[in-house]
């Protein structure tokens, strides 16, 4: 029972990001107080949730707000985003930790939904997200994604805040 | 701003124990995976949280439930459950994790404001607990107090499951 806490040698760690700062906050602290230089056998895996397309799909059904040239923008801008994202997550995992080993998923669909699937079906051993990712907006919509990881996943959850002091507000 | 995740030098690392199990396998995880001995300046600071006096005052104010015989004897029993999970606690961090230093807190009161609290005015660097501590018949009063830590804490929180297929049900 017990025994299972002590397997730390070939971790596999879930990193969530997103385009918000807390999120590479969060892969900072993770990077420098979790998986440090000295544990090499780590495995990072970030993991990047992209809107679902249904999403613009259901949008361009009213035949209104979207044309397909805009649903084709729209597109290309979430791939942007998502490869800037894990482009800039990966950059820092090198700068930080020399010898860590790097995987990265883009996922689609409710981020809730992605990361909690992708941690099960991974069997990570810990899942590491900032508590206010995925933008105001977004949460509004879908509630705290890190309050449903932490009660739904069955691994370790860390959740990072970001210094409200360096950010100077509320 | 970001050079405050690196500050992992000196860290301070809350733990919330109790008498439950889970609370246990939160500490051995991470004395196992955070803590680990090669950053033996690491401070472990053991928290725990009595019920506060004031319930018992408010029960014995009735002149029903309990004499002053059987509160004399529900503070001690109280007491004894403390000091046994701050010395197993203790006990655990000796034995898993050699050079590291420990610290010990016991607190009164509801253990939600309680954690944050402490967590706020010793500045630490982490907090530690079991995701379901503190008793079925608690959290059903109180909520989940790591629900309320995660939010409301500033630090990073990191909420440790007990493996439920070694507990065996649901």
């Amino acid at each position: 029972m017990a025994d299972e806490a002590g397997a730390a040698k070939e971790r596999k760690i879930l990193v969530a990001v997103d385009e918000s700062e807390e999120s590479m906050y969060a892969l900072t602290w993770c990077l420098k107080n979790v998986s440090v230089s000295s544990n090499s056998k780590d495995t990072l895996i970030l993991l990047y949730v992209m809107p679902p397309r249904t999403v613009y799909t259901a949008l361009d059904g009213t035949g209104y707000l979207f044309s397909s040239d805009i649903m084709a923008t729209m597109q290309k801008y979430s791939n942007d985003v998502a490869d800037c994202v894990i482009e800039k997550s990966k950059r820092m995992c090198r700068e930080q930790v020399q010898d860590v080993k790097v995987e990265t998923i883009i996922e689609h669909g409710d981020p809730r939904d992605a990361i909690c699937q992708v941690a099960e079906k991974l069997h990570v051993d810990m899942l590491v997200m900032g508590s206010h990712g995925y933008g105001l907006i977004k949460r509004a919509f879908l509630g705290s994604v890190s309050n449903h990881c932490a009660q739904n996943v069955k691994c370790p959850v860390l959740i990072v805040k970001r210094p409200k002091a360096s950010s100077g507000s509320s």
